[in-house]
C-alpha cells in the first residue's frame, strides 16, 4: 500500500452551507489540498509534473459520508495513494472526526493530462515512485451511472472563479451545479450519503452548461445528473440521500 | 482604540484564481472569520448576540489592495474594532504578509439586526463593551458611490450556496457577481486597487439579481456596479483597477 498522509483541518464558516454543515464542494477542496501537499512533500509537487509537461486531472470520486462536519469542528485528512496502472491511479481520503469517528471516505481517480495535448498520457515512473503505491495490471471498474430520465435542467454560465490554475473549470464545481438545481427544500431536509461521480470532458471558460436531473424516491432518495454542453457529456453522477 | 486581534492563515489553492492570487470574495471571507474568532475570544459569540434577538449584518467595505496574496503564502489577519456610535459600529481588518508588508486594508461598518424584523437595532453596551471600542457621535460618511451609466448587465441566480447563516445571500457572493461581468481578458491583466461597497438590502434565496456594471478607462481605470433586483438596489460598488 501507499504511504499516507494525514493533516488536520478546522472548519470555518465559508465551507458550511446554511444549516452550518461542510458544503460537498469544500469538502473537496480540503482533501485534494491534502493530496497536494503529499506531493509537495515527496518533491512531486506541480512545477515537477509539469517538467514532463503533464498535470493531473481527477476523472472519478466514490464518496460515502456518514455525516458532513460541522462548523467550527475539528477535522482530520487522510490520504493514500494506493495503487496505479498505467493510466490510473487509484487514491483514496478519508475524513475523521476528533473521536476518531470516520466522518466520510472518498476513493478517487487521477490521470495525468498532456498541458498542451490535453490528452491522457501514461504514468512515469519517476513520477509515481514516490508514492509506493502497488503497482496493478487490472483496470478498477466504477459503478455504472445511469442517466436522468426526462430533459429536466437548469443552465449555469461558467464563472471567472470556476476556472482554476489547470485553466478549465475545477472539478468542485460540478458538484455546485449538480446540487444547487435540487433546491433549497430538499437540500435542508435530505442527508446526502453516497456519490458516484465521473468526469467526461472538460469544461471551459465562455461556456454555459446544463445541469440536468431527476429524482427518484422510493426505498431509497436517488439523485441522478448529468452536466451538458449541447449534447456533450462533460460529467455524469449518482447520489443517495437520506431524509 | 478597540482590542486588537490577529491570526495567521496559510493561503490554499481554491482560495485562489486562476493566476494563482487570493481571490476578493475569499479575502473578505478569511477577515469575517478573523472578527468572528474575536468574538468569540471576548464571549460575545452568535449565541450570545442571538440572546437579544439580533445577528451582525455589514453595511460597507472601503478596501484598499497593495497586493493580492499569493498560492501558499503566510499572511496574518489583524482586526480591531475601532470605534462606535448608537447604531453603526466601525471595525477594520488588514493583512500582512510574512515580512510585515501590507497587502490590504478594509474598513467596515457593522450593525445589528432584528433576527425576526429584519429591522436595523441600537447597540446595546453589553454587547459592545468587551471590544474597547471608542464611543463617538459621529456618523462616518463613506465615500458616494456613482451608479454605472447605461443598462449593461448580466443576470445571476441565487444559488443555494450563496445563502450564509443569517438565511440570506452573504455578503463575499455580491463581489463575485460584480467581478464575474467584467470578464477573463480584464480580470486576468488588470489590478484591483480599491473598493468601496454599500450593501442596501438583503438578497433571498429564489431571488434572481442583475449585476450592472460600466468601465470607465481615462487616466484611471474605474468599473462602477448595481445589484438590482428589478428597480430595487441591493448594492452599489466603486473598484479602480491598475494594468
Amino acid at each position: 500500500m501507499g504511504k499516507k498522509f494525514t493533516e488536520t483541518h478546522q472548519v470555518v464558516y465559508y465551507e458550511c452551507d446554511t444549516t452550518g454543515k461542510m458544503r460537498l464542494p469544500m469538502m473537496i477542496n480540503c482533501v485534494i489540498k491534502s493530496s497536494e501537499e503529499q506531493s509537495d512533500a515527496l518533491g512531486r509537487d506541480k512545477s515537477f509534473i509539469s517538467k514532463y509537461g503533464l498535470t493531473w486531472v481527477i476523472t472519478h470520486y466514490d464518496i460515502q459520508v456518514s455525516r458532513f462536519p460541522k462548523n467550527g469542528e475539528q477535522i482530520a485528512i487522510t490520504t493514500e495513494a494506493v495503487s496505479y496502472n498505467k493510466y490510473f491511479c487509484y487514491r483514496n481520503f478519508w475524513i475523521h472526526d476528533n473521536e476518531g469517528k470516520e466522518c466520510a471516505k472518498i476513493e478517487s481517480v487521477f490521470v495525468l493530462m498532456g498541458i498542451d495535448t490535453r490528452k491522457l498520457a501514461s504514468v512515469p515512473e519517476e513520477i509515481i515512485a514516490p508514492f509506493e503505491s502497488e503497482k496493478i495490471m487490472k483496470i478498477k471498474r466504477s459503478p455504472k451511472i445511469v442517466a436522468p430520465s426526462g430533459s429536466q435542467s437548469l443552465n449555469y454560465r461558467v464563472r471567472f472563479a470556476d476556472i482554476d490554475g489547470n485553466s478549465h473549470v475545477n472539478n468542485s464545481r460540478y458538484f455546485e451545479w449538480m446540487l444547487d438545481v435540487l433546491g433549497y427544500d430538499f437540500l435542508t431536509s435530505h442527508n446526502l450519503q453516497q456519490v458516484s461521480i465521473k468526469f467526461d470532458k472538460e469544461v471551459e471558460y465562455g461556456n454555459e452548461i446544463e445541469s440536468y436531473w431527476d429524482l427518484i424516491e422510493e426505498e431509497e432518495v436517488v439523485s441522478r445528473h448529468q452536466i451538458k454542453i449541447g449534447n456533450q457529456l462533460c460529467a455524469e453522477a449518482c447520489m443517495k440521500w437520506t431524509k
